[in-house]
């Protein structure tokens, strides 16, 4: 994308705000590496509580990691008082993940008023290197906040 | 599919054997409520742990649900002594997750002999209703199992 | 979906004018088999024109007659006055596809306000059987018509 | 993808002989840009017989060039004696697609022995502009040529 464009003043604050209330997130150890317009990476550590037969970590759990870095991504360039919701997304598994841990790039590809399109890569990251091991392309819908 | 024919004679035994392994599963409490021919239906409980900023079912935790439930259909048509993984999945989210239950249908449509296609529907089950909530189509392969 | 709800009391008709200027629909030979609530079938004929490297129908082809279809499936349950475009497809190809003749089947699977979710499954025909080939979600979005 | 590797010294000659046999890119209008490790380009002009209902590409015929352009891509890291089919692939629309003409990049993002995973934007080029028009993901499984 040339330049993602934000139209809330605070929206490192609004991330960080609804971030805390994602408890999946909390669950697996995921924090936010980075926020900037258009882009959040998330990380978090190999764990051997969200894995599948052998040992590598579930493709539900990096679809977990990827779905929340591309909708925190949508939602750096979303309007102040909105809140993003996953209308669907792609993943495909790359390479076995068995490293120290995992690292989820989401990134703005095309931002409208209502959908928001994202992709992800997530990297498997260790001492002495860096796999790529999931990519996930996502749409997601902006909506105005419901009072609670 | 018109039939879907087993290859396995213990495909049953394979696939407690293998879910018993997946710690994801267990971590959100996931039980298998159905084995057959092309067909593994999963539930789980809703659980505050694994929710998204709103307080439903996070999208990754219905993706992981489903992922495995087509996992395990197509295991059910795969040769003894091999294992079956995840190439890629796409998911819809149909309805917001808020339900005492989750119970995520797996149905193999077309079984090869190097890939499988399933399609899963996730259904939210309450006292007096159930609403489908998610649908995903996967491509899983099956390949020889490794002397571990 | 438990019942299908029209809103516009001649979709059919807003329907055939639409496809009527699809041209791609014409240059493949496509024709509306079956309109109803929330489905529509549509027919081509197998043509060389539109082929692979191997003589298989192109799934770029398959993809078009799928999409098409489940674009009309959503536009049954359409408002008058609006129009339906796609926001993002995701197929599988299922079988190499070589018959006589190709049938999409469209279904709407939940029609919300400003997005509907459809599954289709093409189908090649020949006189003897009938081969599932390829099975397609898509997100299609529904937007007021604006004035030409 | 720190480097692609090609295993058939003559790719590109591969790819040009199964290109010709594809009559829906020859339909289309479509002709190779450019031909790389790991990256296929594939233009083809505005044509009025492949819209949809507004005058726009048909989405089914901005995913046949995408989809060519991901498998060729594919294919120039296969061994030769083998032949590419698309399995799967995934299509965002990004923007309305009313350009001059059209170019596809394919990239390969991750080449197996038997799966390929490939990502392709697809942009709209005019005098004065470009614009992103779709992004696919695909994957392409690699065979052994069958004896015609």
């Amino acid at each position: 994308m040339p330049r993602a464009l934000t139209q809330n003043p605070d929206y490192e604050g609004a991330i960080r705000e609804s971030f805390a209330r994602q408890t999946l997130m909390s669950t697996m150890g995921v924090r936010i590496a980075r926020i900037a317009p258009g882009e959040v990476d998330l990380e978090m550590p190999h764990s051997p509580a969200f894995c599948q037969q052998n040992g590598y970590l579930h493709a539900g759990a990096t679809a977990s990691l990827a779905d929340s870095a591309n909708g925190y991504a949508a939602f750096t360039l979303a309007r102040a008082g909105t809140d993003v919701l996953a209308v669907e997304f792609k993943i495909n598994l790359l390479a076995p993940a068995k490293s120290e841990r995992y690292l989820a790039r989401g990134r703005a590809l095309r931002s409208g008023r209502t959908l928001t399109v994202c992709l992800a890569e997530v990297f498997g990251i260790d001492r002495a290197k860096e796999t790529m091991i999931a990519t996930m392309l996502s749409t997601i819908i902006v909506r105005e906040t419901r009072t609670r």
